[in-house]
């Protein structure tokens, strides 16, 4: 079965097959193209969403299918998600009934389920997101778990392939934390680290100590930079990071001390407040490219001075949101199986082509 | 107007083509027949569902029909319902005027309002379901009201006519009540007795002393089980009640002393906290098939291995409350007519035959 | 780009185009107009709707759209409005944000934001609604603002054209206060105001002392009333103000007075709980029709005997909303330009003719 789970466990012709179509849908604009009538999709939102709800729903509908969105516990039950649970509580259903009955009715579903910030091993592990998975027999696209964020991946790739013309390769993309008042999850940062690297980006994440990656997601990175003859670089220093870079991807997140200690992570991140992206910082750049999940926080992760000024891609970033899903759609449903295999061979053997001397090969 | 209030109110011979309907629709699968473009349907949930929205939102979108789901209090007002109320309370609208505003609206209404579980005659009249047909000028499909819903009963006897092939005439049909942190309302309870009664199953009401159902509704069972020479059976002996039933619908409901004293209906349901389905008991039964309307609380209404066993069809039975509810949208807006009433004489005249043998006759 | 602000800011021949188009719409019916596949509209409900949302989303699948429903704070985070502002508190994204990405993503946005009810200059120069068109790239329709609800004029104008065979010109249109445990925005009555005036009816406000409406709409209303050789008068006197209505428009507001000292107006307001619409007033009238936008409470600003009665048009007020947004969807989207032009030369010239005798003039 096509789930998408992560964008990472997919095969490099996969991979570049995705973004082609993301790229297709990109240059068909307003076109719609009902290749999905009488499919369905459900969309189970645990947390809140605008871009991803409104942009998931606009993809399927502009293929054709039709498309419910549901916000657990506003208008449902709550679930239960442990095997073996003895349900007195609050919860009045499992997830597996749930998503077993949504099985019966949809013809794929889409799971938004953020992390726990609690319990490191559950969110590592993707308890949640796998317990759906198992429960489903339909397809599932992850539409940001506790990890992982491939549809925004796949958007912030096609953004990126589209910016540069084709030439992503090689340029520099530095992935910088930035201060915000809560402790937000690492599925974004994640997902743009290995995506940035995966595309053979000179990737650089700046971040204050104590705010390091999971190791198995920088290993990860690492293991596709180096396909590419690079490495994946870590700076405390966020001025220095800045220098010549072609991207600046700014995000905030909580460090791994949440999970142990969330009051003193609290305090610590008090003394970065200054990890803001400014119009300062990026005159140090090559002209970079300004991108951002969203939803950002003026004044506070970027100043209005970049994200209202001419560098800032962020709502073409956003934009490609409804593209990327577009194409995931027919990946799942195998809706355009052999357009996949041609494009993904031209695609991949571009992608994925020894590094230019640029690359520091 | 074809009002679908509730399911026992209809004709045999329309009852009996609801079934085919919704037989077909299951064969049909994932097969889209839009008979209905250009209609619409508003769905008024003012409790919570999941199977029933989402699954009447498809029946509607797989016939071609634009679906609104409206939860009233989540980005709308609350509903006043009494007549001649002066509203100088919290309640900025009247349900006349809102049921009278959609009527202009959509070609046809389905509508959920629980009971309240506090006046025992509000709800045995169904006197707020009652102010919605009387205010709307289309057709009202029930979506679980105070004491019936018919959409679950429909889909409950197709799943059963799937079951047994047809047959399931004559077979033993067992509604044990089940302990629920929470006094549960009896529509479901109610629908599934009437319904397995007219199917001409031989039904045991298996609960505790006290949860007796209401006795209009007993009755109206009785005389449909002497249609076929039976008798509807009470038992307080959940497991003597399992000896060789073919079919377990297990749910949990509140007794009528909750509409006398809660407080001591609560304490008393902690006396029958073992009435649980288990495996021990099921293995009492004809390899009887598990039952349930769903959402249900494992551990505590029916044990893991029961749910997650190989006689467990309640996922069927929430999938066959798609293809019923595609069978009532025809029946509300006379989409069928004619084949209707070609397989409802036939049909009908297989269901209400004289009864078998085996029937107790 | 074709937004849709306010009514009042179109020209006569657009004006009358759009009565022209919504009339036609009611004309047929419920048979639907597919002019607008491939298209989409998102709508966004800062406050709560039952009519507006429902007639809203029928009007785009009827013209064949995609329409999606977004709540904010229900499933998705609060927003941020002010220019500058750093972003440090509850609210995660910035409007600005929200609708340029709306706008990448949709045709056309509805947005609905009320009165704030403490800021005057805020209110009446919707600065809210002001900032919502300043970052859509998009048409955007207002679905009621601080001071004006366009969809509600033409849904009325298209009424009362209706409702006298085209001849609403010269009737005398009584747009009466009335209590309410509330003190309500003053979008409705600002709207209806000038919707009456500019159709050449004789208008009179009738309001206690210190409810009197915004002087810069009182003046536009004067405007138009002028054009057809009228005046709007003000009236204390209830009573007096129904002798010989044609209409009566019934609607509760807060006075200016909750800007300044809302503990004050909120007891100034118990003063004039008599200010309901009853039968003994409606005998006054000239066989009246009784309009009110609704939610309506009974009892309270109208009594039953008025609502449930053959004067009342209140339901077909609500029904022509729907023509109303049709004719409104064609227009932000060029649908029928020259339809629109054709129509418009005829109807402008009738609606916008000298003023007959009994006009006044």
């Amino acid at each position: 079965m096509n789930h998408l789970f992560d964008w990472h466990v997919l095969d490099d012709s996969v991979w570049a097959a995705h973004i082609a179509a993301a790229l297709r849908h990109y240059r068909a604009g307003k076109t719609w193209t009902p290749a999905a009538p009488s499919r369905s999709l459900a969309l189970l939102f645990f947390n809140p969403s605008l871009r991803t709800r409104t942009s998931m729903e606009l993809a399927g509908a502009q293929l054709g299918a039709h498309v419910t969105t549901i916000t657990p516990g506003q208008g449902t039950w709550g679930f239960a998600w442990e095997d073996g649970k003895v349900m007195d509580g609050t919860e009045a259903e499992h997830i597996r009934e749930a998503v077993g009955v949504l099985s019966r009715y949809y013809d794929a579903l889409g799971v938004r389920v953020f992390a726990s910030g609690t319990d490191y091993a559950q969110d590592r592990d993707e308890t949640l997101m796998r317990a759906i998975l198992d429960a489903a027999t339909v397809p599932v696209v992850n539409l940001e778990s506790a990890f992982y964020h491939p549809c925004q991946a796949l958007g912030d790739a096609s953004t990126l392939m589209t910016h540069f013309d084709g030439a992503a390769k090689g340029k520099k993309f530095v992935l910088t934390w930035t201060y915000h008042p809560k402790a937000l999850p690492m599925a974004v940062p994640n997902s743009a680290l290995l995506m940035a690297a995966r595309l053979g980006m000179q990737v650089t994440v700046a971040r204050p100590d104590g705010y390091g990656l999971d190791p198995g997601v920088m290993d990860q990175a690492q293991h596709y930079a180096a396909r590419h003859g690079l490495t994946v670089e870590e700076s405390t220093d966020q001025a220095a990071a800045f220098d010549d870079a072609d991207v600046i991807y700014a995000k905030a997140w909580g460090g791994p001390l949440i999970y142990q200690d969330p009051d003193a992570e609290a305090a610590r991140r008090q003394d970065f407040k200054d990890w803001r992206v400014t119009s300062e910082l990026m005159a140090r750049t090559n002209e970079a490219a300004f991108m951002h999940c969203l939803p950002v926080r003026r004044g506070v992760v970027v100043d209005d001075a970049v994200l209202d000024g001419p560098q800032a891609i962020h709502l073409l970033q956003a934009e490609f949101r409804l593209h990327a899903q577009k194409a995931i759609l027919e990946h799942v449903w195998d809706l355009n199986p052999r357009e996949e295999e041609r494009v993904s061979g031209r695609l991949s053997a571009s992608l994925f082509a020894p590094a230019h001397a640029e690359d520091g090969a």
